[in-house]
């Protein structure tokens, strides 16, 4: 069975320890662990988190913050470097805290969230891209296997990344990379988005998936929105996905004109019965997929 | 019947008079009407266009193009005036195809076309905005209405405008601008990722739809993604809407590693049959929706 976790922004950002109560909130809620993001430098305290973690009975998974000062693709070199620097820094991260998968946008190239506008490139910047992602993707999970941690590339929708945004893009860089500490994520929120179906590319990934993250089409609640969840669960079940399943419903339900809806914001109310029926939802859907023929 | 439509930018941008040979070949593959992007002035000869789409037995739709120079929503009067005077040179240039819709992301604010990350907003700026919005388009309205053209106002995806999201915003925005001209367009790309249900949102539209466009979760070619198209087109049976229906896919089929998706590319090989099958397709389904019952 699935572990069932939750992004530690649903809550706050940044997650500091002020906010490690909430952990033995979340497994009362129903979750088996917290998907962090990597903390930066001095903004937590990893032994007292993983103190904190032992005695709410949490597991934990880490979520890789890229920008264009960290990014794996980029042409500037110093930008490569602290790209391949912080992939080494989050594994050493996940290890202090217990954590075995650092997942994420490790290909960087951010685009909305970076202010970029998407733009042209030529043939050979794109195989250099490729090129310089390998090699960083080579290097950062040698440091990972060492600490026993894999890596969890992540493609994202379009708008939020103009290097990786498909299941087969993803598989494509994965054959170069060939390393045992480098696999993939997915996230149905993008996924949604940018794939013919969502099981099919499951079923591409296979045995390569090492993290997933069950988002609604709008990134509300699971099962307020639009996604084919039997259909979703029933290709995690056929590849034999028995890693974790995070969820980041942190859209919140507010459809006055003019609120952006792709700028995070905290939650304006107490969504506690939303989110234990969310990881119900998901849970029992996972349960299900046995039963079904 | 709903006449069908093809975007211009299926072919080529910008669009030009060496291009209106294309208008027979639209036809011939089954469009009714071709959606122009609103020439920029001196970009087309509008006489000459409307001839050749006469020629060809095409209809046309419009839609506008708005920046932070031109927009709406600004604080910045220069830019909502530029926004206003915009939208009035739009309807102009719509009465002069002999086009009657102008529809597109007419409340402005572009967010990642325009490089701009996404950003908090007070609430007092918020509702500034949407009064700016409702000022601009009543004027607008006004100047359109004279010249028989209706304004469709367009929601996108939270990545692509900060202020126009969802079909109950929009709904929300037209009820303060009240005016006979001003009206809304529906894409199911942009829906199939912030509405909770596309047949629902479009059952909330109701009688203010003049405009739709019919695009793939992915922007390629209808049936090739995930949207549920027969929902959606008994969706739009079901309020009885009998307007235009166009078309935009425009996502040529490229998984390699590092091809940017959101950037638009020209077609590499010949699309004819694929678009001929997608007019069939939509075509098809609305018919069918006649004998559902």
């Amino acid at each position: 069975m699935n572990s069932i976790g939750l992004i530690s922004m649903q809550y706050a950002r940044p997650f500091a320890a002020e906010h490690f109560p909430l952990f033995a909130r979340m497994k009362e809620l129903g979750y088996d662990f917290v998907e962090l993001l990597v903390p930066e430098p001095g903004e937590m305290d990893l032994t007292a988190a993983r103190a904190a973690l032992a005695d709410a009975g949490l597991g934990v998974v880490l979520a890789a913050r890229v920008n264009l000062q960290r990014n794996l693709s980029s042409e500037d070199a110093a930008s490569h470097r602290a790209g391949i620097d912080y992939l080494k820094y989050a594994a050493d991260c996940a290890a202090a805290l217990g954590a075995t998968v650092v997942g994420g946008p490790l290909t960087g190239n951010p685009l909305v969230f970076a202010g970029r506008a998407p733009q042209p490139v030529s043939e050979t910047e794109r195989l250099s891209r490729k090129q310089r992602c390998v090699a960083g993707l080579k290097e950062a999970g040698d440091h990972a296997a060492g600490l026993g941690v894999t890596l969890a590339i992540e493609p994202l929708n379009r708008f939020e990344s103009d290097v990786l945004c498909t299941t087969q893009q993803a598989m494509e860089l994965l054959q170069a990379v060939d390393h045992l500490a480098v696999r993939l994520m997915l996230d149905t929120f993008h996924m949604h988005m940018e794939e013919a179906s969502i099981s099919e590319a499951i079923r591409l990934a296979g045995s390569l998936l090492v993290h997933f993250q069950a988002n609604e089409n709008h990134r509300g609640f699971p099962g307020t929105g639009s996604t084919d969840w039997v259909d979703v669960c029933r290709a995690l079940h056929d590849i034999d996905y028995r890693g974790p399943i995070s969820l980041e419903p942190f859209r919140r339900n507010d459809d006055r004109f003019g609120v952006p809806f792709a700028q995070w914001r905290p939650p304006h109310e107490d969504e506690s019965e939303r989110l234990a029926a969310s990881a119900a939802f998901i849970r029992s859907h996972i349960s299900l997929t046995e039963f079904r023929r």
